[in-house]
């Protein structure tokens, strides 16, 4: 069975009612509920599911065709950049699935709320259609307020729907890799170090593809805090010996790491892998993914 | 979801439509089939299925009933020790279940062999009533044969069923952990390496707890060959570090490791958690665990 994760955000964050209803509606059949939060300052909602690509893309139209109906964009107001009521949409592959099939999937959602909810869709990330789409920043430069005004330019033609903007805005659709939240404490109270080493590891200063990182001192200790945009470049355990080896060269040793929120079990199926030297270690060698592998072909 | 796992053994290896018709008994509804492998020599066949705990025990008395139908013990030949046409049923936790659950599980089955098939039933393993019902061997002692001759005895009362024996034989159910088949290739020809290794850290010479070990030479590699019996006890990853560190006392590198058939997941996250200094990490911290917690909520 395969299974993907979506990660919706909405224009809404203050009014419990509207925000129950959309967690109800994004749960279509099969769809499992992992998370959500909401945030009054930012008035904006983020809610996780998982499940097999059929029933999530399903329960994601559902969910958008109800926000398009109960959150009005010209009278939102909020910290957090937006420009629609479903503001931004990533598929992720979490199991038994290619990043290239999430595309595949962000397409076809895309065009549905194009076309049955008459929305303008804009398509990101791995799903961009061209470069300058890419990144969220881009596309959401200048917010509602702007694209009203802008969205007959060619440079802001939909991908799907129309070149024109309601009230429910626009929704970017992508498909990424999942990204972990990682931190690892180091055995001192030297921020500097966690700083420098961050400095080091991040790829905007020529370090590790696909890791963000930054130092802070929490509670007493230096802390590297990181994203890993995409751990089949940069694995989690290339992530924690680097950082290892820089902290070693100060004389200085990890204490701990820690992963924040749900992380995907190859993640470790490759870091027990490395220092096991088990060479690959897959999925399908576990009695759990086996039996995923196994439901697949039993229909 | 929790999820059990069944390596029944039947006693036939040579029939293959009566193979067939065991497989396909065995697959009740929700039971997958993992794997099946036959000996002719042995005269013997492995079944390997997993699933819910409701749906592996169906499968179980299933298969079971048909055993007894089209196996008959007093023809029986084979190299293989073996009381019965189902010879022995192991229950072993995956995920989401006890030890505790499944010794009550294949409580459960025995007494419905027992009363629906009027077989003769010993439990083993975690499950035993009898300190000497413990071990198989003591269990199976004179095998087939001689047990029809001496189950009016006390000491080989059964505990569910008729103390008399048919042609079908006695069925052995018991519960179990996993064991995982595990390999470690030290970088040197010396055998002797290996031999004096598995000795330092196998159980029966004072090593470690609920491991077998023993050393091989395996195409020019000395090899320390392992069955771990219960990775709660001694974890997957003690085993590697303990044997890296007998090595490198006598100068010797771990070249690699191997898995031989399927792994539960929870020893490899139990492994990762260990070299990058994590904590714990339950199976419910993955995308994949938190699914099965959140479908279990779900109903």
């Amino acid at each position: 069975m395969s299974i993907i994760e979506a990660v919706p955000n909405f224009s809404e964050g203050r009014r419990p009612e509207v925000i129950q209803a959309l967690v109800t509606a994004i749960q279509a059949p099969g769809v499992l509920l992992l998370d959500h939060s909401s945030d009054a300052d930012h008035n904006r909602t983020v809610i996780t599911v998982a499940g097999p690509p059929e029933a999530v893309v399903e329960g994601l139209f559902r969910v958008t065709a109800l926000a398009a109906r109960t959150i009005n964009l010209f009278e939102h107001r909020g910290e957090h950049p937006r420009l629609g009521a479903t503001d931004v949409v990533p598929l992720v592959p979490i199991t038994g699935i290619t990043l290239e099939a999430c595309v595949a999937l962000a397409q076809q959602l895309g065009a549905r709320i194009g076309a049955e909810l008459g929305l303008p869709v804009y398509l990101y990330a791995a799903a961009a259609t061209r470069p300058e789409r890419k990144r969220l920043p881009d596309i959401r430069r200048g917010e509602f307020e702007e694209l009203v005004k802008t969205i007959n330019q060619p440079e802001r033609t939909p991908d799907f729907g129309p070149a024109s903007v309601g009230p429910a805005g626009a929704v970017v659709v992508g498909a990424r890799p999942f990204l972990v939240a990682y931190n690892i404490y180091l055995q001192t109270a030297a921020v500097e170090l966690a700083k420098a080493i961050a400095k080091q590891i991040r790829e905007s200063s020529g370090g590790l593809p696909a890791v963000q990182a930054r130092g802070f001192l929490v509670e007493g200790q230096a802390q590297v805090s990181m994203n890993l945009l995409d751990t089949e470049l940069t694995p989690l355990h290339v992530v924690f010996d680097v950082v290892g080896q820089l902290a070693a060269a100060h004389g200085v040793a990890i204490d701990r790491s820690e992963l924040v929120g749900l992380t995907p079990t190859r993640v470790m199926l490759a870091a027990a892998a490395h220092y096991l030297k088990l060479g690959a270690m897959p999925d399908a060698a576990t009695v759990e993914g086996a039996m995923r592998q196994a439901s697949d072909v039993a229909g």
